[in-house]
């Protein structure tokens, strides 16, 4: 069981800041994260593009902001748990809180931090039978660790740049690599679709236009997958892995039945401290809603300023605090 | 008259990231700040000391926060109008305002937007009797232009850094500069202090210490001021100029006689949109209140966004907007 003052779920640009201001006031934060990586959308949907409206920055790349953030909540400390999701939350008589992350991660917290932005990023999932059924057996949604794949035979399926960019990738690690995609273009960046093409040319890799798959083949593992291709003739390829890549789209997930009140699909806070309707739990960043909410960065910031003199009530019940400037003060690292 | 879709009060940081803001909505912004020089409390108090809370940035000067913010903002070129005080407000029938400045500028806008900070800065002056008289005839607070200086005799007062760094200055300047203290030791930085001693021991300037002025002299011009030093002898120093640098304090100031609903000497505002009770009228940064106000500069960059927003009805009323992310859409500059 991990114990901290407050669990922050969500590691993207506003959990990560919200560390900073939780810990001018003393409190230690543990992060949890459903993707594998931190940063949020930053990391998962514009790494490399410029971002122009955060104060200060004139321009600044997407995973830069998320590295000087990394780099300003340091000497805070926090500690992660990444690639799983948190899945239950239970409120103690004593006030503090358990939360239960999808890998059985526990977090023992006095205060909930909810900086989930538009939710969990989830695959989105081809209709073909059974497909879920072989979850875990042979089919993924997501390429976490490329080592997994070698010397082993991969389908891929998709014409977005994460399919383009693990064909390529792929290429040189797996015994033998299928991309199948529906259309004759891609969406992807164009020097990663002429990369493909030559590998298809060069034979390196078996590229399927215009093919859709439509079964899965098995026997509680994946042996197989079956494909419609150009001519409407289906044939079947065995494989030891299928990873459809269609994208991810966030949805708020377990976090609407944690009796939140709710305004659609974003939690209602008051703009006084960001608190739920829940005493002890915040919510900061594109996950929640007041009237005048911007989904924007920069105002995630100031709700996560907000929200930490308010848990510090809640953590600290009995001391007295006042603001003092940190150019005043400095940094007090724990 | 100038012309603006919206005038700003007060050139901080919180002013000047607005006029960012407000040109992602297509609004032109006039600044208006009463000292000479632009960025508030961080140029006039504590230009080269680090901040540690503007998110993104582990720590920056204060001067390059402003410089940044500059660049950030140039291509929404903005005008300025420094070193003169907004003094009247006049909402007119329909619905527009008219400022005037403590020289007489005018400035015609839709909006009016307060970003004063703490209030106008105002020179702590001695109590020595007639000194006001004397104000603009040898009597000033702030050295503006240092050529005003060229071979006059200047008495300066004081024991801050100010005060020092102007001895050290006018040394080279002034025909005869003399600088008197109350007490014998400073305030200021121990290399200031070091320099203004040897410029004494040079005999470069005169340096009085436990020395107080006690009156001014002149027949409507200043001729000299009357000096009570360590020994309580009194002795006339003919001058040309008396600068007394006893500090600058904040001071509402105009700002309070507008009819804008008050919280002691903060404006108070809806969240919703940082507007006052006159509509038209914003108040952001460390001037407006509200439950959970906390006076931090990354809070007025939030308190702008959402200003921004509801101001682009008032100067465009008849046109929908719809939020587009800078990172998607860029920066289309005037
Ligand atoms: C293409 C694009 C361009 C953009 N451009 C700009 C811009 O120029 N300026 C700007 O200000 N904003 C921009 N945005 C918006 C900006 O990215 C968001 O405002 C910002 O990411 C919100 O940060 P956040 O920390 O609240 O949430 P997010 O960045 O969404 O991070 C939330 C994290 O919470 C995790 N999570 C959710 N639920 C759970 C759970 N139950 N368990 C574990 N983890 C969970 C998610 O996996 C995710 O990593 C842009 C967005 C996009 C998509
Ligand atoms: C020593 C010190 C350290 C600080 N450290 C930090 C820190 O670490 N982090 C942090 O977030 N904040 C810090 N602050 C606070 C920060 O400086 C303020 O929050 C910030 O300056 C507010 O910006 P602003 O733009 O609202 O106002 P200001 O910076 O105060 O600027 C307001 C401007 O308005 C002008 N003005 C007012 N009235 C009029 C008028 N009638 N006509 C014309 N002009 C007018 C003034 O001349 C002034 O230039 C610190 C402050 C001090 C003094």
């Amino acid at each position: 069981m991990i114990q901290t003052d407050i669990c922050i779920i969500g590691a993207g640009p506003v959990g990560l800041f919200a560390v900073f201001e939780a810990g001018l006031l003393k409190m230690r934060c543990h992060l949890i994260d459903a993707l594998p990586k931190i940063g949020g959308q930053l990391t998962e949907i514009y790494p490399r593009k410029p971002i122009y409206d955060i104060p200060g920055y004139p321009t600044i790349l997407a995973e830069d902001l998320i590295k000087n953030l990394m780099e300003q909540i340091e000497p805070f400390k926090p500690s992660f748990t990444l690639g799983e999701r948190v899945e239950k939350f239970v409120k103690n008589e004593d006030g503090s809180f358990n939360l239960t992350t999808s890998a059985g991660t526990e977090v023992s917290c006095k205060v909930v931090v909810i900086a989930g932005g538009l939710g969990c990023f989830e695959p989105r999932k081809p209709e073909i039978p059974q497909l879920e059924q072989y979850e875990g057996k042979g089919v993924t949604y997501m390429v976490i660790n490329p080592e997994t794949y070698r010397n082993k035979r991969v389908v891929l399926a998709g014409g977005g740049d994460s399919a383009l960019d693990w064909t390529v990738f792929l290429a040189d690690v797996a015994a033998e690599l299928t991309l199948v995609h529906r259309s004759e273009s891609f969406r992807g960046a164009p020097d990663s679709v002429e990369k493909v093409m030559e590998l298809a040319k060069e034979k390196k890799i078996r590229l399927m236009l215009k093919s859709n798959i439509n079964a899965i083949e098995g026997n509680g593992k994946l042996t197989g997958v079956s494909i419609t291709d150009q001519h409407k003739s289906v044939q079947t390829i065995p494989t030891d892995y299928f990873i459809p890549l269609f994208g991810l789209s966030p949805k708020l997930g377990p976090l609407e039945n944690w009796g939140l009140n709710l305004d659609k699909s974003a939690i209602t806070v008051d703009t006084f401290d960001y608190s739920t309707s829940v005493p002890g739990v915040y919510a900061i960043g594109d996950i929640n809603s007041y009237p005048g909410k911007l989904k924007l960065i920069l105002c995630g910031f100031h709700e996560a300023a907000l929200m930490a003199q308010s848990a510090y009530k809640v953590v600290y019940p009995n001391q007295k605090y006042s603001l003092k400037y940190t150019t005043v003060n400095g940094i007090q690292s724990f």
